[in-house]
């Protein structure tokens, strides 16, 4: 791993981790080391196993399968609280089915992410039966019910997305798009983020776009000066017009972490097919019968994706990335951006990944020897370890990077 | 004049003008009456007249023939205050010289705005010796200096130009644009606006941008809900990539309405030559020998401007419109973008104007008879006017939109 001591540097600890048994150091000895957990986080929506959460999947053993495939790379859950399909009908949300699948990761060790709160894309039809003071007083008490009813499973939040573009959006009339343009874009950002802080004081909190122009930095230093506190500053990614590449993406890091926050990729895509052509400005306008994967395109993608992934870790303030979708069968747009096909078979890119995730920046299990005083030195991504010996473990943490000294008792 | 009813109503007055002629009714006399002044501002630079002023013009007959020309049409003037040219050296500001011009304009009752007070490009180049907090220093110091030294004869100034790309300029390294990465858009806007305001309490002060999209008005949200006051709004609209058309137009009035501040189209342009090709995305890239004024190309920016003026008048936030140089010679770029020809003579475009500025939207002198009570009925563009009988004059304003009753006296 040389890039632990350059790029990666602040990633990775240099660790001696002094073993021990019965509180003895257990001296000289062969044992198992491994990574059980990144602290980075490797996320991926969770939307297809919403049904296998439930216990209501068509094909089981498919879906077990994909759960298998997904935490076999990922550690970070997003699921869907999209309004207009969240709560279709006024007082009928979909908590119970949400909360189950939210759980089935939480309990797996996997934090979840809610997306989103507000947006005025696919946001409540009703909403536009309201005046506007009943439209923010109905946005209000959703983001208070939801975060509340989910706090402690989820305790992240894309409390609103895409506000750029929310009080200008002209394709169709919606409730969100006629309540941000009548008190403005900050007002609507404070609007959101007291509800959710006041329900989940705990929670973090992104604001979510796509916008990577100077148009996303007036919003976010406007929302700054007005005192509103973000806890993560969320960027977009979907590359269905191609790669960005690493001059482009490099220096979007640089413009967005001027502000001191965290940065999460929310929303990654790279296509294993064709690329949608660049006069395209609307991604939804893009509408086509059949979008296939093809072997070209899914060695381009694996490619591609480890050079973003290797872009994103090796800047300090990104402390996550979230790719979107990992199965081909129902994306967005009908776009090849899965890491598995529709038919459940794994892509280049879903293998290029898990190396890099497991092998590269993970540590497999792997023996070595403690030393005379019980020693063992271990340089590893940040996170989560196990070593095992004669059927005990001790589990231990990295937790920053540089020169650390652990402790780890063998049970 | 059929759209004084219609799309100009909020432009038009109609009066019933009662004149007299010592203290008693002027009945049934037949008098000329005329506008001698648009309340709109019918603006032009006049960087090409500050010789004139001076009375330094290398060519003191086109001078004149050139300030006959400006005076036909226009009312406003921009001055320029580039600090890189307007003190190359510290402590040795050109005030003397842009004073005598300013007042040149003003004592013909024509209203100056100073052009920029800060701008990341053409800035003094000595503030690159300087650390960020000395040119916070510096640049506050040049807007209590040059705002307090004009006050008077300059009223009015685009304080800060081009905010949105200021941070993220990265052609050439400059002062300004180090500040404003350092301190933020919104703090480097506070400050140089409470400078302004401080230095002349009394002035018209200008946000000003060529950034149209999103990030404009990010950056307008974000700097009134810090509680900043802008007095107007400053959209430019240099089109050397062709003309925006009214559709265009129209979706940017209707976006930069919303915040109920008065709008001034600071900077257009219109060319009577060749367009430049769309790809080039900073108009300082367009380098070109020759970039001739064609027939075509004046037959086409006639129609255009008025096009864009007929546009912009019609909407009610719109309180003035600067034209970016009245002739070719010397024009940004060499671009063919003037109402006169490089050897001065006027282009179509310029008779267009001429003939909007003065006879359709104006009132050019018109005898009317005045009735038993000595009224005339009269309507018109706002602004003042002069009724001439007999060798005497009686002046008026009408400065509301809708009905009006004006008493007028002869002397």
């Amino acid at each position: 791993m040389s890039e632990t001591s350059g790029r990666f540097a602040h990633r990775t600890a240099d660790a001696v981790v002094t073993l021990t048994r019965d509180g003895e150091p257990l001296a000289g000895r062969e044992v198992v080391v491994e990574q059980t957990r990144h602290r980075f986080l490797f996320g991926c929506i969770g939307f297809d196993l919403i049904d296998h959460a439930n216990g209501t999947a068509a094909d089981p053993a498919r879906a077990q399968r994909d759960a298998e495939l997904w935490e076999g790379v990922f550690n970070f859950a997003t699921l869907p609280f999209y309004w207009g399909r969240f709560e279709p009908e006024r007082g009928k949300p979909d908590t119970e089915r949400l909360l189950q699948a939210a759980k089935w990761f939480a309990d797996r060790g996997h934090p979840v992410k809610g997306h989103p709160l507000a947006w005025h894309t696919v946001t409540a039809d009703w909403l536009l039966d309201l005046d506007n003071e009943e439209i923010a007083r109905a946005q209000v008490d959703r983001i208070l019910r939801d975060a509340s009813d989910f706090a402690g499973v989820i305790d992240m939040w894309d409390v609103i997305n895409e506000v750029v573009i929310m009080p200008i959006f002209d394709k169709y009339d919606n409730g969100i798009t006629r309540l941000c343009r009548d008190i403005g874009r900050i007002p609507m950002v404070r609007l959101v983020f007291d509800a959710a802080r006041e329900a989940n004081p705990n929670a973090v909190l992104l604001l979510n776009d796509f916008d990577m122009s100077a148009a996303y930095e007036c919003l976010i230093e406007g929302v700054l000066e007005a005192g509103i506190k973000i806890d993560v500053l969320g960027l977009q990614s979907h590359m269905h017009q191609g790669y960005w590449g690493e001059e482009k993406t490099e220096a979007i890091l640089d413009r967005f972490s001027r502000y001191g926050l965290p940065i999460h990729f929310t929303e990654t895509t790279l296509l294993s097919g064709e690329i949608m052509p660049p006069h395209i400005e609307d991604l939804n306008d893009y509408q086509v019968d059949s979008w296939p994967s093809t072997p070209e395109g899914e060695a381009r993608q694996a490619d591609e994706i480890e050079r973003h992934y290797r872009t994103l870790l090796a800047h300090p303030s990104v402390e996550a990335v979230t790719y979107w979708g990992m199965c081909d069968a129902g994306m967005w747009l009908g776009a090849p951006g899965g890491l598995v096909r529709a038919d459940g078979t794994p892509k280049p890119s879903y293998e290029r990944l898990h190396h890099l995730v497991n092998t590269e920046w993970g540590t497999p299990p792997t023996t070595v020897a403690t030393d005379a005083d019980g020693r063992l030195r271990l340089t590893g991504f940040l996170g989560d370890y196990r070593i095992t010996h004669e059927g005990r473990t001790a589990e231990f943490t990295l937790d920053a990077s540089g020169e650390a000294a652990v402790a780890a008792e063998l049970r």
